[in-house]
């Protein structure tokens, strides 16, 4: 594990992408109308996703804990490409970015998704994760921390 | 998830309670006297509710990981309504108050209580989990961080 | 941990309630109309609750390992009472019941419920987590595993 | 959560792949001669996958939690496109399949080694995880169990 | 991970033993009177050893999750040589042993006896974790499950 | 749990030794060339051990959570005596120490690497599980947090 004992606070934001790919225009409808039995499919998998952002540490082995401050999910859906693509974004003022977790985050929605959407959809396949944006750390401005 | 990023560190304490009802006195003589066969009934709840304060973020999914400077257990025995109230008290130093963790760790001691009593006792009942003090926050001074 | 190595797997069916006291009636009628500023309260306690029931053993000291094999929520909105009863229900073919599992995940989605509505509503309370009906074990016939 | 009381055991086998791009071939190599810093690429994140596979009903609210009897984890390094294909393969005899838990595995495969690629590589992606193969289920022979 | 889906279900018991090495006899009677100011220690490390005995799978990469079926921890204090020696046992009705697990739930009594004697006594040391006796599997009669 | 809401943040490193005895030299040579049929002994244990300090707080009772900054594990072989040692630093700028946590972590990686090496030597045993070091806190300098 990287040693930040000597680095400082900065404001960290970072988002991430997750793409899930699903093979017909009726799934995209179930979700939208709320129809998908598992239930609510965006919200149960943002639940989903908020307590991941929080276990990153304790499934990366170096990853260190960071004091989450912020966490939320953006769904976008394409209907033409039959893609929802989940935008998730993490924000904290510590040592060390949230990339992989926003990273992470985002994989755990995009996998609810698959698992919900599998008795209906049996085509579903995730695509792409990775990062869209970050801020702070050494190319940034240092917040004061009070 | 609440964005704290823009919050400043005071001193947060917060007091909840939760209440088991049980349905004979000799179950609070049992527990007194620790003749209770799975053990020592208010150590093991306390043991449980002390790693349930920490284990909140990983539950809730909107709250944030904090750092938990403090946390303790104390029981009252009402005799006569055959109560024992419980009282979780957890305290930080953070941008976000403590209450939701100690509400938690609350109805964790009470759940681990009744799994406990169980096997003597078949009419156990949680009674009401609740905020009873807050310190801290908006309202309050600011404490100084090193 | 009581010793279970003996006993034989018969279906059991356990489901508890929570209640949650809300202060406001236009709190409910945020809950129903999906207002709520952190996402809908039903759906993201519902999560929240059915990964609570598979933690149980992770939280209590003494309850052993169980294959949960089906895990729901209900609501049901007192308007008059400004009560919303939560029902959680549990079932497992396995040998020992399930209705510690059925009540912390019921207080599991009572406190998701109290953490996202604190915004709104400082007047919530968790009244009564309690064991409505159980089914299987001793006084119960026996299922036949495969 | 889907109820699975009724459903019989049988043997489900589930491989799901993820592919990580890196941007390199000098991030192959260093992978390949062990001298990435942060330690041993594949090993750690066979471990950290090993563990995730067993986590998914942690994270993912209506994966039933499946006694896991077998999990593994292959690497293909594709040179000329700079890929590594991960291949997760999990095992259970159990009442319903293992697919989102092995996608979940070579997820976390994948997340450890973007973590411990990211000071040397700038430009790793995660590509595609998907579900390779599955047996076992409503279209298979059924397993007897002792 | 081994693959243990050809594997049969037979009664398997494992017992370790941790040895916790004290620096003053003081140590021990504060242990006994129950005068340690972090609690009962024995109560309390018995509630933390039987929760670590279940997470063994979620800190070691190649544990099977087992349905742990029984777990127990006694004491025994050898006054003279100022050591606490703590046994562990474990069952399980499964396809693999549980030695690991009764290993890991003896240390992590240890640890927490460490923890809560730390503020009273800076010479506290763990000796020995190992394995005392183990029953069941190949070379065992098998148990009919039901 | 102790109170330090009123402590300052000082920099804390702790070393702990866990010392794993094997039986036999060809144990120590499987290792050295990667020839353990569960996977690289060394790097798979460093991967539990980095995710078992960080997960301290969750298994033992009284430790706050801290916000672990730097982890390192090495190892030493013995070849004359058959033993391994095993030394777990950990770092954080915190208002309380991290030797707890070094030991959790050293015993992890101990009873990761006497799971993994079972297969092939049956006589593994632990053997003491120790601070080594330790530095911060009262007798040293305060850190200047940002």
């Amino acid at each position: 594990m990287v040693d930040i004992t000597h680095k400082s606070f900065t404001l960290r934001i970072a988002t991430a992408q997750a793409v899930v790919q699903v093979s017909r225009s009726e799934t995209i409808e179930a979700i939208v109308q709320r129809r998908v039995p598992k239930g609510d499919v965006f919200e149960m998998a943002k639940a989903a996703g908020l307590l991941a952002v929080k276990k990153t540490p304790d499934l990366l082995p170096d990853c260190h804990p960071i004091p989450i401050e912020y966490t939320a999910v953006a769904y976008q859906i394409e209907e033409e490409s039959l893609r929802i693509v989940i935008e998730m974004t993490v924000k904290t003022i510590y040592k060390t970015g949230v990339e992989v977790e926003a990273m992470h985050g985002a994989s755990v929605v995009a996998l609810t998704m698959y698992d919900m959407l599998k008795p209906i959809d049996k085509g579903v396949e995730i695509q792409t994760i990775r990062l869209l944006e970050k801020k702070g750390g050494k190319s940034d401005r240092q917040v004061h921390l009070p």
